[in-house]
């Protein structure tokens, strides 16, 4: 009886020293296709957010250098005197340069933050995850931009009989070329902020770690 | 000792027997505190939505019931004739209604899947989660209606000195409050629609079943 319960027991000690000696087996954080996910989303980020800085660029640029000055008919009969159609007579038009600026800005940043986590995976993952947040803010922002830019031009465009606001760009046609080119720009920026927001949303329902 | 082994023997068998009888315990799918952060974002979901229905339905009902009429001077002086001013008498609130009717019928169905979500969880999970995208492309939309109307209201209540367009809320003030209180009904209509989507991201980082 005693032999065998010494047999038994160095058996039992064995099988658990060999668990312990098992050297420590770290759960892997990221299979290789997660790593490959991430990287592609990254990238991906990285264009959306540099196209969004491209796009934001351009509709100010264009917005501001729309100055147009053109000889009219003033009120005294025959004179004409020349006017200047700007952007900054029409708060819609500042508001719209201020809000494209913000984003202008904003991107410039995010987009180097999403470089950097994409050549240095891992190294700023709260900060990158965190943009989306304001993504979605500054689609809100920058719809708005297009949406009050873009009723004011039509106004310009068309006029309004039943207010008695008449049209301009059949006298200040450039002005109104570069304000319609600017809010098309800015649609685009919209529609990339809203893509942004949605690839956000795609890798975080795949739970692609960022 | 035989006595003694026999004293231990029977303790063994009966620590294994007791753990062996004891009913298979099946790996918990959703721990208790889970399905309580399910249930509370699916209520915070429905009550949001809700909340986006009733000031989609009031802004579109405070818009289309602005019609004004007044006594205005025509240009054959002295005499003067009744003009209405009317919401669609402006391409911009003819959009602001159209973007405001959609979703107020959106947040509706929404409100009624989410509550369908909430009594009886897991019942749509997959139609419940792709919500967020309709959010953000709705957040889009809203705020372009918000920032339309908005601009479009701020030239009638201000008037602009450099195109000449005169302003009309010294004449249609009732008219311009209905414009004023829609507009700023649907700024939060915006903003609902914003922490909706913040409120799905968040659910998702925190990797909730819906």
């Amino acid at each position: 009886m005693a032999s065998e319960s010494y047999k038994t027991a160095p058996e039992t000690s064995t099988s658990w020293e060999k668990e312990e000696d098992r050297p420590p087996v770290a759960p892997p954080r990221q299979p290789p296709q997660s790593r490959a996910s991430a990287a592609y989303f990254a990238l991906v980020d990285v264009i959306l957010r540099f196209l969004l800085f491209a796009s934001a660029l351009a509709a100010v640029l264009v917005m501001v250098t729309s100055k147009q000055t053109e000889i009219v008919p003033i009120p005294i009969y025959p004179f004409q005197a020349p006017a200047s159609a700007k952007f900054n007579h029409s708060p819609a038009f500042i508001y719209f340069v201020a809000a494209l600026s913000a984003v202008g800005f904003y991107s410039i940043i995010t987009c180097l933050f999403s470089l950097f986590a994409l050549l240095r995976p891992g190294s700023c993952p709260k900060v990158v995850s965190h943009f989306v947040i304001f993504d979605v803010l500054f689609l809100g922002i920058v719809a708005a931009a297009t949406g009050t830019a873009g009723g004011v031009a039509y106004i310009g465009l068309k006029g309004n009989s039943h207010t008695g606001w008449r049209k301009i760009c059949n006298i200040y046609g450039e002005f109104c070329r570069h304000i319609g080119a600017s809010v098309a720009v800015s649609l685009i920026a919209s529609i990339l902020l809203a893509l942004l927001v949605l690839f956000s949303i795609s890798s975080l329902s795949k739970k692609i770690p960022r």
